[in-house]
This record gives C-alpha cells, structure tokens and sequence, in this order.
C-alpha cells in the first residue's frame, strides 16, 4: 500500500493547491509583475513597530512568554471593537471579537465552523482565491453569485437561494473586492442582510481592504445593518499595516465567537501573546488613521496611473473595472481567450509582464477570460509602460483572435 | 431557525471542550495547583529572546514583515533538522521540516491531512487531552491502548490491529508521556515501527517533553528508527523555551511535509516570521542545549520532592507514575473512585489543592480513578505540602469509601 492512500479525501483535494497558482513563473530583467498581491514594505512603520515589541516585552517580561487567553487580550480586542464602532458602524464589545493569525486563519475557522461535506457556500465569480483555499478543506458545494459594478448580484442571490434555500454561508469581499476591485453599495449591504434573515444564512464579510479607499466616502460595513447575528465580519492589518504580522480578527455575535474560539484553542491553542502586545501597543502610541492616509496618496497615484493607461492603451473590447480602492483592477478579455495559456505564450514571453490568470479566483474555475492586475506593487513608470507592452501583446493577439 | 443549528457537526462534538476542563476552580490563599500544565516562566531567557527580536527586526528589516515563505525559513528548518539529528538520532534536511503554530497545530495539520470521519485512530489511554481536541474536530473513531510503565503496551495495540486493520494512526507521547510521565522503551519503539511497516499506518510522535529528562539517558527517538516513512515527528519550544514562541516543527518525509504545508497555508498562511527569525537568531546566538541543562536542575529537584512526598504520604493503595522527566505524575486511585466529583466535594474545600481529573484524558472519557499532578509549577516547599494534605484528603475520604 502506497502511504498516501491514507490521507483524508481533503489531502486529495488540494493536490493542487488554488493559492500555488497564485505565484511563480519568471520575468526578465526588464519585466513589470502585475501578479503581486502584496502591500508595498516601503510603507511599512518598522521602526515605530519595533518600538512596540520593545514596550510589550519592557511592559510584560516574562509573562508575555507564558500561555495566554485564546481570544486574544483584552484591551486589543477593546481596541479592535472601538476602531470597528469608528471606520465601519459596528456596534460591538470585547466579547465580540476573537483575535486570529491573519484573515487566513478567520476564513478557515468560520469555515470549520460550519461546514460539513457538501453543504451549500454561495460566493461570488469570481472571489478571493484564499477563501476558495479554505473552504475546500471542508468538501462544500460552490454555488456561484455573478458580481456587478456596484458588487455581489443580490437579485441572483435571491434567485439562487429560492432553488437552494438549504445555503448556510454566503462569502462576499464587499470592499475593493479581491479580484475584481468593485465595491458593493449600501443598497446591496442592507438587501444582504435582509435576504439572511428571510433564508436562515451566515454571512462572511472579508475586509482586508475596507480602509484603502482612494476616491469617494466609506460606506458602513454590511455588518452594521445586522439585528440577528446573521453577520460574521473579519478583517486584517496584514494591507494596512504589515501581512507578516499575521494579525486578523472576527466580529460576530458572542455565541459564533465562543465556538470560534475553541476552534482556535484545538487549532492552535492561541496566538504568540508578543505579536498581540505589539500591535497593541501600536495602536496605542501612534495614529494608525494617519498611517493608513499617509499610504492612501501612494496607493491613490498608482490606481490612477493604472486607470489612464488602461484607458490610453487597452483595445476597445477589454473591460475593466474602475475601482475606488484596495489593490486590484479586473479586466474582462474576450469569450474564448484563456488568460493562462495567454499569459504563459504571449504575455510573458514578449510583453515581459505578468498577471494572474482570471480562473483561479472561481470556484468552479470554470471562466477563463479574466485578468487580475495589482496596481498597489508598482509604480507609476512601470505601471505606464507595463499596461502598455501588455495592451500591444493583446491587441496583436487575442483581440485579433477571438 | 435558530442561528446554531448551521453549524457544522464538529461544532456540537467541541460543545464541552475537552481543554476547558484542564483550567478553573479557585483556591485560596494557601492554595497548591497540582493541576498546571505550564513551564516555569521564572527560567525563560526572555533578555536573550528580546535581543533575538531585534536582531530579526535589524537584519531584515521592512522585509520582515512581508509574506515569507509558509513552511518557515530555510535557516530554521536547517537548524531544527541538525537539532533533531544531535537530540534524537533522526537523519532530515531542511526539506523534511515544516515549522509549526506550536505543536498544536502540527497536530492539527497532520490530523487535517489524515483523518476523514470514522476513521479509526489508536491512542495511548490515558494520552494528551490537546491531541483529543485537535483529532475531535475530524470526528474519528478512537480505539484505546493500555499504557504501561515502559510505554504503549505494543502487544495490546498488535491485537488491536488484527481486529482493525485499518486503523490509520496511531498516536503517542513517548517521553515522559502527558498526563503519566512515563517513556517507552527503545525495544517498544522499534517494535512500534515494524507493526507501522506490518499494518500500514503512520505513527504520530508527539515529543514537547523529550528534552526534559532529570534522570538516565536520552533514548533515540521512535523516527529514528523510520525507514519507510510511517512516522511523524513533532516537537515544540513551548516546554525548553517558552510556549509564547508558539513555534513548533514536523519533521517527516517530503511527501507528507508537501501536503502540510499546503493544509497550513490554507489554514493561516504562514507564522509570522519574526517569530521564527528571532528563534533562528536565539538558536545561533545562544546555546539551547546548555540553557534546557539550566533548566533540569530546578526541575530535576521538584520532580524529586514529589516522589519523595507520595511514598512518604500516599496511602498504599494509591499507585503512582515514576517518571524520568517531564512535568507530571500519574495517580491511579481505587477502583470505582470519581476523581472528578473528589476534586470538587473534598479535595478542593479541604485540602486546598488541586489536580487534573484524569477522565478527560481518556478518548471515551469512562476511566475516572485517575489523577494527573504536575511538579514543574511549584517549589519543593509547596510540593511537601501540598501531597501531604492531598494524601491526608484522600486517607480519610476515598480509601476507606472505596
């Protein structure tokens, strides 16, 4: 008997891991990679975030080293629940929140949480590829919800769910969407969260990207329409201060936080205290407000730039979208064209600029014509004469082609 | 609809936690816990570990804090691969390493990879009550093997694997077992590995405590004697430095390694990496073998005072464990006793100590005479004491009744 017939049916499934296609593949010296998803580590307050460790070490001692809470400690979690009340209108306390390693970690425990083998999982087509990760491990059936300009389809939600009224959790990204850019309007929060209540649904709201809002107002998060803990809300400083943190947190009603905190505890028994004192002590000694806007002018730029050369240089028939915020912009190629085998032929080859091909981010992997672009990883030269080389291999080839 | 009856069937399965019941109950003043499972904070290197963080934050800078690689750095790896080579006799590179959110998650990971409902699992009875919550979560079905002085009684697990010869892993704690304290011997981990060989399953060496040895010598680890891939090693800093770290390692074949690494990046996509670079920088900068040599003595000392006490104290027909090392004593107490309800209506109010219940180390929690005490939390003062008035408490009450 070969050793690997003894792995679980989940080992099987991530033969081949989602997230690996996300990486990988090699440009010249002169290449430009659109394919990043990565904040940019210029930004990073490193010399203020080494002060933290410093005072949570000076401060704690040796206690900082011993076993901790599960959830997380307090005062991050009141931190957490206050800064939740002031950039999203969610009413919260303490014991509301569960402090996680990342948002990684929160996707994959809300869905340990509820998903047995098959149960029902709306997302949007396309999504975050990560949650896509997670969800896998626990053998659901994917049912896909179109996303428009202004976000998730909730008319074909609502279509969906009268076929499907048995759909336990519907992911959504609703801010600056990963992979799309687009931002869900308040019209479509408050529908959502109607739509929970009349069919019995956990919402995820996934904000990673929720305060990187370059034009226009903040919108409330759908979890502030919520009146029945039908909303878990998770977000991460991993855009907004640093991934490698790996600091995430939940927002949920206090019965979904105690069950995901014993799914923690035998996860991982709880999070290395320092890097939460650290944080904590971030947040208190310095204005991550401020941070986040000194950032968002960067950020700001390199959209734009992305936004004109997109519109100087793409051909006619490939979409894009204009997003507000976050790190991405889509773009929608012909019917026909396969984005991989574009991108590993011509793109890369002769454009020397990479992107990440549209299909991983849907459930099905089904739709091949899309392209994820980070604009967050570049900078304006390069996005300029990046989205240039790539509108001209297009143009010669797929445009022409399909 | 209530909201809870959409959680998945793991969810009810985790109602009462099986780590839950490790903590709680208060003692007063003059109050002895017996019933710890934790280091003494008072020898962890914390100077040391502070200098290690920011050499991590100096060498790397803002790079620190982007995503790094999931299975941890190369450095690292090498450097737990040579550990395990010099302390366990076990040949790995850096490729068969993958570093861990403390020893939990390597439970976690590999229970993840291997367990699908129902699949049948060996366990020591009693075993480590954080294994049981980790492997709940898969809904697996347990079978029991007695422990006994010198470790798994093999013959009892071979006899096990006739009537199952499906059983997928058998999972063990060889040194200085949690809760008994006991080892196995070097005879019974090389008969361990043939029946791996014979029946076709993976072995699960569990060793937070292998390094923690008081009395006599080291014995090569059971993977030292893997030739074909059957056996998982895991290991921690949680016991020899400190359980804050939260890093622990697997050392297994590629093959195994490769599909962890994928079950951790969809679990929580990385450690955090100045995490491991300050252990990386606390491992070259200080030497790890003569700080855990430190530390023995202290340990050595307290694990003496409490052999000591209980054959000077313990009525004759209360058994106990003689470990070597680790951080716990095994009492087996009459038949028919409930050391749970004696803990709370005696043991507790009277004689102001307290243990763990042994009922919650048993997969099917039905053995309930069984006391686990550990001897690393409390001087030797407190240990006289404490086992004296426990011995008294358990004379007057259990005994006689029993």
């Amino acid at each position: 008997m070969v050793m690997n017939e003894l792995f679980a049916d989940r080992a099987a499934i991530g033969s081949e891991s989602r997230l690996a296609q996300l990486f990988g593949g090699q440009l010249g010296p002169d290449g430009i990679k659109f394919s990043a998803g990565n904040p940019n580590p210029d930004l990073f307050p490193t010399t203020q975030m080494q002060a933290a460790f410093n005072t949570a070490i000076d401060t704690a001692g040796n206690h900082l080293f011993e076993y901790q809470e599960v959830a997380g400690p307090i005062h991050l979690r009141q931190q957490l629940a206050n800064r939740g009340h002031q950039t999203a209108g969610i009413n919260a306390t303490a014991d509301n929140v569960l402090v996680t390693q990342g948002g990684q970690q929160a996707i994959d425990l809300v869905a340990k949480l509820l998903l047995d083998v098959g149960d029902e999982v709306a997302v949007e087509a396309p999504t975050y590829v990560g949650a896509l990760a997670s969800f896998d491990q626990y053998s659901p059936t994917y049912l896909d919800v179109p996303i428009e300009d202004d976000g998730m389809d909730v008319d074909a939600l609502e279509a969906l769910l009268q076929d499907h009224p048995n759909i336990k959790l519907v992911y959504t990204v609703p801010d600056f969407h990963n992979p799309t850019g687009v931002t869900m309007s308040v019209a479509k929060r408050k529908r959502l969260v109607e739509l929970a209540e009349q069919y019995h649904f956990y919402i995820l709201e996934d904000t990673p990207y929720r305060d990187l809002r370059y034009h226009g107002k903040s919108l409330p998060a759908i979890k502030s329409f919520d009146r029945h803990g039908r909303v878990i809300f998770i977000s991460s400083f991993s855009k907004i201060l640093m991934p490698g943190l790996r600091v995430g947190w939940v927002i949920a009603d206090e019965l979904v936080i105690n069950k995901l905190r014993q799914l923690k505890e035998t996860s991982d028994l709880e999070s290395p205290a320092i890097m939460l004192h650290a944080v904590s002590a971030f947040l208190d000694n310095n204005d991550l407000n401020q941070h986040v806007a000194n950032m968002l002018s960067t950020y700001r730029h390199r959209l734009d730039a992305m936004l004109t050369a997109l519109k100087a240089y793409m051909p006619e028939n490939v979409h894009f979208t204009q997003p507000d915020g976050g790190f991405f912009i889509w773009l929608t190629l012909p019917e026909g064209v396969d984005t991989q085998s574009l991108l590993q032929n011509v793109v890369m080859p002769q454009a020397h600029v990479s992107y990440v091909p549209g299909q991983v981010f849907f459930a099905h992997q089904n739709i091949k014509n899309g392209v994820r672009l980070n604009f967050s990883g570049v900078n304006e030269q390069q996005i300029d004469a990046g989205i240039k080389r790539l509108a001209h291999a297009l143009s010669v080839t797929t445009v022409h082609s399909a």
